[in-house]
């Protein structure tokens, strides 16, 4: 049986929080939560990293050392995690330590494993776009005969930002196996899709659940580009996609904020694409347009406490800013953007260094 | 001849900037920085600090510790202040070790005596409310006769938030010389007033001018409360006090947030209280409300930056926790307020714990 979630404030202001992960999501929920009055504590094997540049405390350490990870928990009262592929080891670890982990490794299993994660989605009537399980070389031309000829191989149990990832039409190129890690593999149908939204929301340890208006979302190359908000899909549309929302989170007994990709077909079907358990590069716009952002919501979550509005004051667009895009600061800046940079000291060809937020009135 | 302030750039993403105290304001300040791509040091007297928690280093030390304030300056690259009380030689060195202070100590020193500052503000064509020079207790008798006997005396150099300050009315009480400190002080009419509003502006390097909307102050005790906002005093009012504080920052060639608060008298006229060269209480309010809030507009200008728009978006009120208020704060979570606590570890009477921001459509 699963394990139930503590109902109610498991932290006060003043208290220590862990967050796994150093990166630019660290790095704005540390932000968040010291705007509460709480501490923050990371833990992350990188040095030097954005996170800890905004917190009281840092481990530098392998996600393996459990000398580490059992002397982080016991500093805190509570952890949550900025990256869905931190080991289950590890977040298990801060439950075996006697602190809750939220999200907790039970629903990281169901996420690190593209192949789990689609047929839990299935299990409970939430539609993703047709998927073949590819276990060898062999198995990929049947597979994209099954999808249509137009379809994406991806690793089972790696990648983002459309990092191990083979776009395959019509026929396969030889080198499709070893692009993606020579392991196991899902092969995902391409929908032609008309719009592709996503539901950013928040469940609290109460079970309320609370939803940010779904905004559109421009891929391009398997990254996030662009959101605007809030969607110009029907409103029965995107209700239905919080609903499905709200059910993927239950089903979960999920604490914190999650999001669901989902394309919206031509024909007006949503499929789901993945969901993620944790703030969102497609919910970053709702610190600026939002009464409450997705990084304190999900710090109010984990923390036990009520979630806040998630009402919005603006309309706008969220345009991630990727390698040397950044180097355009001062443009953003002069623009009148809210600008947010993550402090990264290199900027690789397609890396999130940071977003702007373009506001204007409400319609 | 002021020494003027160089014009552009002086900090780019990446860069360490410093800043100089480590309360409430220099977190907020820090966190500002941070979501701009900078990293932050903190130079502070005070251990376990609310800034140094989320900041990137932080050096513990006295004022007068000039190898410390060297070692700090040469991490950095320009700094800035959180509060007007930090020493001028302090400020000082770190123009002498090359790098840019913002606000300097020519500015400082200007404000760190009330005597001065208000011989300033008259100087510069702004009307500070009536006052007198008190240098010893024998003059007390005669000041308060000249102020019409209802009037408030301080010390001319200490003193914040109510503290070392005296109300005295028809006559003066036998201890009022020692509560003040026994010191060089001033006696300031007691302004019978029909508004209290601050006027929170940034200066750029380039002269630029922006102001954020005033707002309307309530104190209490010489405490900030509550300031609401947009205040409801005439348009034509709060442009001459936008354009009296512009005086004021042209005037100190100032660089970076300031505030001008003054008394709306109940005969229509603006007296000016007093002004502070760094980030206000009473423009907390626009990190929820406007499209730049004061932090952010602050570092800004401290770095060169251009400018950002202050416009608001919301109406609403700001309202200070103090002390033991804060202890309230999942009352507050939970009313939908916008929460900010400091991570101060002891809650004393009347201290500054935090704040909320109730935001409504604007009107």
């Amino acid at each position: 049986m699963t394990r139930r979630e503590p109902i109610g404030p498991i932290a006060r202001p003043g208290d220590a929080i862990g967050i796994l992960g150093g990166g630019q999501l660290g790095r704005m929920l540390a932000m968040a939560a010291a705007d509460l009055g709480l501490d923050v504590h990371i833990f992350t094997p990188e040095a030097d990293s954005p996170a800890a540049r905004v917190a009281k405390r840092t481990w530098v350490a392998d996600w393996s050392d459990t000398a580490a990870l059992k002397e982080f928990a016991d500093s805190i009262v509570a952890a949550t995690l900025e990256f869905e592929n931190v080991p289950v080891a590890a977040a298990d670890s801060i439950e075996a330590a006697g602190k809750p982990m939220r999200p907790n490794g039970r629903t990281l299993s169901r996420t690190q494993d593209r192949l789990a994660e689609k047929m839990f989605l299935r299990e409970i009537g939430i539609e993703p776009a047709p998927f073949a399980r590819v276990d060898g070389p062999g198995e990929i031309e049947a597979a994209l005969k099954l999808l249509g000829g137009n379809a994406v191989l991806k690793s089972r149990f790696s990648g983002y930002d459309g990092k191990g990832q083979v776009r395959l039409k019509g026929e396969a190129p030889s080198n499709a196996w070893a692009d993606v890690g020579a392991g196991p593999s899902i092969m995902e149908a391409w929908i032609t899709h008309d719009r592709e939204i996503s539901v950013v929301a928040a469940r609290g340890s109460d079970g309320a659940f609370v939803a940010f208006d779904p905004p559109e979302n421009d891929h391009s190359g398997g990254i996030l580009r662009r959101s605007s908000f809030p969607s110009s899909a029907p409103q029965r549309v995107l209700d239905e996609a919080m609903r499905l929302t709200k059910r993927l989170a239950d089903a979960l007994d999920y604490v914190g904020v999650l999001a669901l990709e989902l394309f919206l077909t031509t024909d007006g079907k949503l499929l789901a694409n993945e969901f993620a358990p944790r703030v969102h590069n497609s919910g970053h716009w709702t610190q600026d347009a939002c009464k409450t952002g997705q990084f304190e919501q999900h710090i109010r979550a984990v923390c036990g406490w009520p979630l806040g509005d998630p009402s919005r004051h603006s309309d706008g667009e969220m345009i991630n800013l990727l390698g040397e895009h950044a180097l355009g600061w001062e443009n953003h800046l002069a623009q009148g953007a809210k600008l947010h940079l993550y402090g990264k000291r290199h900027a690789a060809n397609g890396r999130k260094m940071g977003h702007v937020t373009r506001l204007r009135p409400k319609a």
